[in-house]
């Protein structure tokens, strides 16, 4: 095994579903011919941590505190720096980053720098009610010079239905159908593309298009930027 | 968030992908209604690990001084008891335990405890050469008073090939033809049940049944322990 300096930290269980995702994406993108070869991960599945949107609308307590103590925990584990697989958690960033001593990986941020750097200028927001009224992708396409579109309440309620629906464990074929209302008000709005901006939509906007707009999946991103910066 | 005293560590890498399916297991057996309602759990994905099939067979070094590092790494950050998501490292763990002050739910002894609970009399490992020539199983289930079928030639080498199609990516429909001759020689043999001692064998046997044989699937089995010792 090559000795690497790097060793990435998973703030995780937002949910544990969408943390196994996410490590499933890295290993999964490694050029690996043996377990050797794989990165190494330091990873805390926290179920303290609580409900993320639930804060955000104040109604519910806030998750920075358990955020805090998951960060500090694979800080002194070893961790040289650290993802949350969540895209809503992201708005909590902020209070986290001052209570430890290593950088996040910031899922949205890096989301916002491949699209401009895609040349994409026109995009659509899939995410949940949580992470579209934080206004987190809006802001980090803005700064970019990019604008966002975000679904009006009939494309909107369909990503909600698509997202509870698969969490339920609907037939994916059948969340398709439900899914088509934002499609379709995506391709009305001239997006050349959709942020998959959330675990649950990843798992219909697999590949690389989607009824022809590019996907941009920000778990994917970021699994690829971990990459980037623990290999050689 | 109910407070739970017990915190599942997770020694992995071995390789990342039984990690990782390990952990969906945990999950996805868990009565969990919301986020807040699953497990907390630390894993160390290290890659640093040795290859132990090598270090068995005496052409590779020890994972022993990886696996304890591991280990306490995880004891450190809180983890109140260990399990070693690989079927192989189990012969190394005699070696482990003493260096740390938590237990390990051995993963071997688990299924051997679980085949005697079912009251199976009969039952063939299907295991990579390597475990099947520690003869850690052979040995769980021995001093449980139980005999334990061991592949002929032909079985295991059908085993063998089984494991590394799918490793390198093959349908599993191709595989279960390749896989055949193992599932043969076990009925032919008298086999009431078989052990999947191996993560990709998993991938193949998921049902309970296969072919009219039981299926005991050891990460199945220590799975399920994990959440008994956790949940109230």
């Amino acid at each position: 095994m090559k000795e690497r300096k790097e060793i990435l930290g998973i703030v995780g269980g937002m949910g544990p579903a969408a943390t196994i995702q996410f490590m499933h994406l890295v290993v999964s993108l490694t050029p690996a011919k043996c377990d050797q070869d794989h990165i190494r991960m330091l990873v805390d599945m926290n179920p303290a941590i609580p409900d993320r949107t639930a804060a955000i609308l104040g109604q519910g307590p806030s998750p920075v505190p358990e955020l805090v103590k998951s960060a500090q925990l694979l800080e002194q584990a070893g961790a040289t720096f650290l993802v949350f697989p969540c895209n809503t958690a992201h708005y909590f960033l902020p209070q986290v980053q001052p209570q430890i001593s290593i950088p996040i990986l910031n899922m949205i941020e890096e989301t916002a720098a491949y699209i401009k750097e895609q040349g994409i200028k026109k995009i659509a927001l899939l995410a949940t009610d949580g992470t579209v009224q934080t206004g987190i992708y809006q802001q980090a396409l803005t700064s970019r010079d990019l604008s966002c579109l975000v679904p009006d309440e009939l494309a909107q309620k369909a990503v909600m239905k698509t997202i509870y629906d698969i969490k339920s464990g609907c037939e994916l074929e059948v969340a398709k159908q439900t899914f088509a209302p934002a499609i379709n008000w995506s391709k009305r709005q001239g997006a050349e593309a959709v942020i998959a901006g959330c675990t649950e939509l990843s798992l219909i906007l697999t590949a690389d298009t989607y009824q022809g707009l590019k996907v941009i999946d920000a778990m994917k991103v970021v699994a690829g930027k971990v990459l980037e910066r623990v290999l050689d």
